[in-house]
């Protein structure tokens, strides 16, 4: 039986999640939750996620949320094949991916997910996004990505010289920054803009990403 | 040689790790690092966390940040010793302690941070709590903990029923939150309430516990 994901093709969480199972060659079978219907925050969706968020997946008897946890169990669970996501030959290199998965999560993702949702998701509902909140969270993404441009500098990718976990997850969210007016945060930075333009282009992402099309539907 | 941890014993991100090690039998060195000099923001401490925030670790040639990602290395390299807080081979138990470990990062830790954040540092700083944050954050904390009383309705412990690095996280949290006027989040939900009086008489936490003096600095 193929493991199942429970999301949508546009959201960030979800499109980690499935880029993770594609770099690790794993079959999955994606089942769609209207959130428009509120399915996701409906008893059985609930039995999936009692905090009501997509993704869910379920292998097997092994049924989990939270999409780095996701990411995690499949990385360690199909160690053998696809992608070494996690190094685990390597204790030093393990070590590190472990950190900048970290360092996506806290650092990185707070004032990248607030920008997305002030551009994309705001805009979709129909208001107007808070240029306010836009501004402070893009200078905090800026000295965010400082670090990373130092970094970048002496590491082929963000944890060492080999794509990891720790890369793959800043895949979806990246995609829709490059998007909006402040793709320069990104392109203004050679090391990371180089970065980028590798990892964006790995086959795996590459498909998951025609999914990504929240952009599409503030545009109709 | 020693691990050496860079922090300070009242900041609940350094008695996370410590609380790790001893639980581990690890033995440590706590090299302290002068907040009010701005010392975690000069070079000599950015080499070890370019975002200048501690704790840092040293183990041997290994230099790791985050604090999640150095319980996670602990528990890891040191799996063979000390209390099992990853439950490695037990695939389903050990996919469990990952969502756990991820709820308790993105859905408990921003709530509370803010709450602590805002009742002892602001206070601390001479200045006065936004009681209107601190409302908006005990409401959605409130939510999360009426998920973990679910929870630990079925289990005794949040990831299955063993202590793991799950519950773990949580402790030097919720020790500060005891001492504010809002307790009663914890000892209004019974199975939370047993889970926090089991988990916080562990010997190692009973330990570390001793540094987390933030409440005794605001009544001088």
């Amino acid at each position: 039986m193929a493991l199942k994901v429970y999301g949508i093709p546009m959201s960030t969480a979800t499109a980690c999640v499935l880029t993770c199972l594609v770099e690790k060659g794993v079959e999955y079978e994606l089942v769609l939750v209207d959130l428009s219907k509120g399915e996701h925050k409906s008893p059985p969706f609930l039995s999936k996620n009692p905090f009501g968020q997509i993704p869910a997946m379920e292998d097997g008897t092994v049924s989990l949320f939270e999409s780095r946890a996701i990411t995690g169990y499949v990385a360690h669970k199909y160690r053998g094949t696809g992608t070494d996501l996690f190094r685990h030959d390597k204790l030093e290199e393990a070590a590190m991916v472990g950190v900048w998965i970290e360092v996506e999560s806290q650092q990185f993702s707070p004032p990248m997910c607030t920008i997305i949702y002030q551009y994309f998701i705001t805009h979709f509902h129909g208001k107007t996004p808070d240029q306010s909140i836009i501004d402070e969270n893009l200078k905090k993404l800026g000295a965010v990505l400082d670090v990373y441009e130092a970094r970048l500098t002496n590491s082929k990718f963000l944890a060492c010289n080999s794509f990891t976990l720790a890369d793959l997850h800043h895949l979806p969210y990246i995609y829709y920054l490059m998007k909006t007016p402040w793709a320069d945060l990104i392109s203004s930075r050679p090391h990371v803009k180089a970065w980028w333009e590798d990892i964006s282009a790995r086959p795996a992402f590459v498909k998951v990403a025609q999914g990504l099309t929240l952009d599409a539907l503030i545009n109709k």
